[in-house]
């Protein structure tokens, strides 16, 4: 544009730079920054310039968090002898919405995917292991994404897990609660069907 | 949730006040920013607050700027005589996006909404009247958005301006260029036939 505003436009493509942010959306999402109150901007930039100096990792199990060991990993009341694997820190987020899980967890952060260069090095899979050296774990549930990418990290975790004798588990798949059969999609269907429970 | 951190969570609340972003959506934000390396998070709330200090209203047009005077308004090669005028400064890109457009712009930065509370004097009518006095100006087009807001605002302008002897005009309405018949509110397409043109 010949008429540009340049810290205007210095927002604008920061916002659009997030993901599943547009040219639009980033417009939008930039005027009203600047619609605001001055007080309201200054606190979104400090908890940007907050979050990212205060935020480390887990010691155990990898999780974001602002202390040395996670609030989870820290909670005497958890069942320690069972380990969820997840992908990302918002699966530990969706499962704990859930209230229903009580042992710990383990985040990879990411997947394994050859195409992408990323191999079993990239993720997180030898803080896993030097965990369930311990001794203290019986279980480990592993919840990837139900990707090619996810399936393949699973069941490369599966295969040197096994050797430790400690029991592996994989989500169940299936038809989703409130869902639409006639909107499955075939491999759902037929995994929903291998995975019948008698009543 | 039980186990929330801190810094994370008024990340995610500052991303969530946003217009359009869910409490998903600023979790993957939020997310995204705490996964980049640290000076890009920086880069994004230096520019906040950048954005936030070194914007203000363009003293003719109230445009936002990073100058007393914004550069269309300064700009020696547009045409005086013709005031565009529009609700906010994304109109204007808009316009100025056309590549079509060399008047003037006055940015009255909302609408008349007596539902909201929002009067003639809530917005910058009155900074365009005070330009109109000047006797530069020779017409000025009517561009605030075909709701009942924006129209409301129109009539209320046009009414005052026809007494000072310049020539007011409105947007066309019509079906949009490459939309679809059939897909066209009755409105738009009642409009569309009140203003035909002959070929």
């Amino acid at each position: 544009m010949a008429y540009s505003v340049g810290p205007l436009d210095r927002l604008i493509e920061q916002f659009e730079r997030l993901p599943g942010i547009g040219r639009k959306t980033a417009q939008r999402l930039a005027m009203f920054i600047l619609t605001e109150p001055s007080g309201a901007a200054q606190k979104f930039a400090d908890a940007i310039y907050e979050a990212k100096k205060q935020i480390c990792y887990c010691k155990h199990c990898q999780n974001l968090t602002d202390r040395e060991i996670c609030a989870i990993c820290s909670d005497e009341g958890r069942d320690r002898t069972v380990i969820c694997v997840v992908e990302g820190p918002q699966d530990v987020m969706a499962f704990e919405r859930t209230r229903e899980y009580k042992g710990l967890y383990h985040v990879l952060h990411g997947a394994i995917s050859p195409l992408e260069g990323i191999g079993p090095d990239a993720i997180r899979i030898k803080e896993l292991l030097t965990r369930l050296a311990s001794g203290e774990v019986d279980e480990i549930i592993l919840a990837t994404n139900p990707t090619v990418e996810g399936e393949a990290t699973a069941s490369y975790i599966s295969r040197i897990v096994k050797t430790m004798e400690i029991k592996v588990t994989r989500l169940a798949y299936g038809i989703p609660v409130g869902g639409d059969l006639e909107y499955a999609d075939e491999v759902t269907l037929q995994r929903a069907l291998e995975g019948r429970n008698e009543l």
